[in-house]
């Protein structure tokens, strides 16, 4: 199908672009890729001359027009406990609550956590997502039939190298011809992976040519065990080991010297940062202004529903500007279109989609989203940046396009039938907690 | 009217619970006071037996009942301002943004701020609000006909007495007879007010048996300036004027020494906690968990649009607890139930209003929000308080009844004109920036 979007304020995100540009226009889509972004209606009639037998047309009136964001750091299937356990210290958080019902949790558990978390993002205007957990297989079933972009990251652990050895595989073999799924090689983190193991999610990345996905310097306690363990820090350890070499993308990154954002920077590491989810855990603060300063490529991920409480990257952009303005106590700092970067332009960067994806322009991957300004708390117009960042709510998006296919129309998804979607994530949480 | 709301799930709010408490059940509505909470069937069928001739009935099937939010710190008419200015230094937002369009502001620009405010909290489920301005007359104005309940503090300045005086008479003239307008005293902060105010505040509190509402250290610049002038810190200032012997609510107290919250607790001031602006203006981290173990009631405000960008007190709700757990490194602190304390019966407290507003009790104000469950960010459901504090937004409350009135039903605001309210902000702000 053909896809004319007319009549919106155009926010295209390019890559060039240091300073907001939008501007009111139309929008086509060809199959899968955009056909032209312009400000000229007759391209718009041209278009769909051109294509009347086969052409939706979206009348985006009030409406800004813009990239989908992308989320770059999740666990999509952990929307499953969301809200079981909040408020207590992160040990006993993981040991009494979050690991017993996980060690409960097989391919049927992951995919109807991840029915559920895929749902919510996709209401929410998220088209691409960045997934770390046991079962990927399960999140690229489920990120397919939702309709949405995945880079999933089967998770190397020490204590389930097998099921890592037979889910990269699984993935590979199933989804390699997928237009919307991808891979990435997930070590969970230095604490929990051996140097073997490490080695060993280095050679893969190498031998399937995909970059990396790991959880790094999270905790100040991680830093320590780290240290006591091999006599170096999180970043040192990474460089060492020469896991650096390869595209990664790091989740976290609380603890990180001006020496390790001078390693980062000099190795293209790109970094995920987890705002909401840090303050929850009360991990810390990551220093994202530095890191920006010192030229790292940084993304916004929402991390899990369990720690964040949900997968709502308006939230997560607002909180991501806000605590680095408080915490650097310099209200300049990462403006808002620098936000609206970092959840787009940058989240393409980071999994090595840059011009295809987190960007509106010609040629490029139909990923849209609607934002509809018609509503009290988003009045007047003045900024529309300000607004997008600072306003804006998951529920303020009408209208999603990914992959050049309509999942979400007037905020509700084509793909998943949403009420089945709940239901069954309900039935599911009670019975791993009553088991 | 009588309304009879059947089926929900009541979270009382009540003043001795210390945990969360919260059943399957039914409210009902006489005049503007609640009638009943009960569990039992049998009330629900006997009300509606006995006023069936004058009863809506609502069914909350799936949908939390609970008191509806008390915003304790705005400045409703600001809302008129929102993102003009965004990340840059405080004083050129200030001088170069916001006094200049404020200068322009009359009663009818007041009004037409105060209405597009109103409309955001009344849909976001804030049914009462707390403000402080010039031209309250016309913010008393606006929440009359919206029908939200406001506690309006005529503001004092040294450069603007003479307007100071004629608002909070004309307040007083005009609304003292209101059942949603009350009044409070405004004197702006130490900073703006020579003792000469001060003392005049006072006596007008006095006077009139009020309240007084004031900014108080907000920022390490103040603190100096104040130092400065009197040789003493804010809070030992505003306790050497005397002013502290009146009940006090102050916004902000972001520079408080631990004697500061001594000060503030041996003389019951309530505190207003304005997270995302203090985030958003880098005015710092107000010691929020210190004060609450010292005993200081507490309370959650959003402050003006322009600061914030929104009156939405779901987001300041959530962002109030991160940023506590964050900035003291205790994910313990300020947990979910304590939140939703804040933002009801603390508010209600703070206002002189406890066991009245904040609350689902028998003779209590009939101020009642219904919140919506049913949505994919909401599921599963295995602890509704943390859902409501880290999952929920403004866009999932679904009905408001303010002292007996339904001014939202279904999303919709039945009090006011949703769409010339925006379209009249909109032509003011225009009209404004380009004089």
């Amino acid at each position: 199908m053909n896809i004319l979007i007319t009549n919106g304020i155009i926010l295209p995100m390019n890559v060039a672009d240091d300073s907001p540009k939008y501007f009111t226009g139309h929008l086509a889509i060809e199959g899968n890729r955009i056909a032209f972004v312009s400000s000229n209606k007759a391209d718009a009639d041209n278009f769909l001359a051109n294509h009347k037998e086969n052409c939706k047309v979206i009348d985006a009136t009030g409406q800004i027009v813009m990239p989908g964001l992308i989320n770059t750091h999740t666990h999509v299937a952990m929307s499953l406990l969301r809200g079981i356990s909040d408020d207590v210290p992160l040990m006993e958080w993981l040991n009494e609550h979050i690991w017993p019902v996980e060690g409960k949790m097989g391919y049927d558990e992951v995919l109807t956590g991840a029915r559920l978390g895929t749902l919510e993002m996709l209401k929410g205007g998220t088209t691409t997502f960045v997934d770390m957990y046991p079962y990927e297989e399960a999140v690229a079933e489920a990120a397919e039939t939702a309709g949405i972009r995945a880079y999933v990251s089967p998770c190397s652990m020490d204590f389930r190298m097998a099921h890592f050895e037979e889910d990269w595989r699984a993935v590979q073999k199933r989804f390699s011809n997928s237009e919307l799924v991808s891979m990435l090689i997930g070590p969970h983190a230095i604490y929990t992976c051996s140097p073997e193991n490490m080695q060993r999610s280095i050679e893969l990345s190498e031998e399937l040519n995909t970059g990396i996905h790991i959880h790094h310097a999270e905790t100040k306690d991680e830093e320590n065990t780290v240290r006591e363990r091999y006599g170096v820090n999180p970043t040192e350890y990474l460089n060492n080991v020469g896991m650096l070499k390869r595209p990664v993308l790091a989740a976290h990154c609380v603890c990180m010297s001006d020496n390790d954002i001078k390693i980062f920077a000099e190795n293209n590491v790109s970094v995920a940062y987890n705002a909401q989810s840090n303050m929850k855990l009360a991990s810390g603060i990551a220093p994202v202004a530095k890191m920006i300063d010192a030229g790292i490529n940084v993304t916004i991920g929402t991390d899990g529903a369990s720690s964040n409480n949900d997968l709502d990257m308006w939230d997560e952009m607002r909180t991501a500007s806000l605590l680095q303005k408080v915490s650097t106590l310099n209200p300049c700092v990462l403006p808002a279109y620098q936000i609206l970067q970092m959840a787009t332009v940058n989240g393409a960067k980071a999994i090595g989609k840059e011009g295809e994806l987190g960007i509106l322009a010609e040629n490029a991957l139909a990923d849209v989203i609607l934002v509809d300004f018609e509503k009290p708390h988003l009045y007047p117009h003045t900024n529309i940046i300000s607004e997008l960042v600072y306003s804006c709510h998951a529920s303020d998006v009408n209208t999603v396009i990914v992959n050049g296919n309509i999942v979400v129309e007037n905020r509700s998804c084509t793909t998943m039938d949403e009420s089945k979607v709940c239901s069954d994530a309900q039935n599911t949480i009670d019975r791993l907690l009553n088991q």
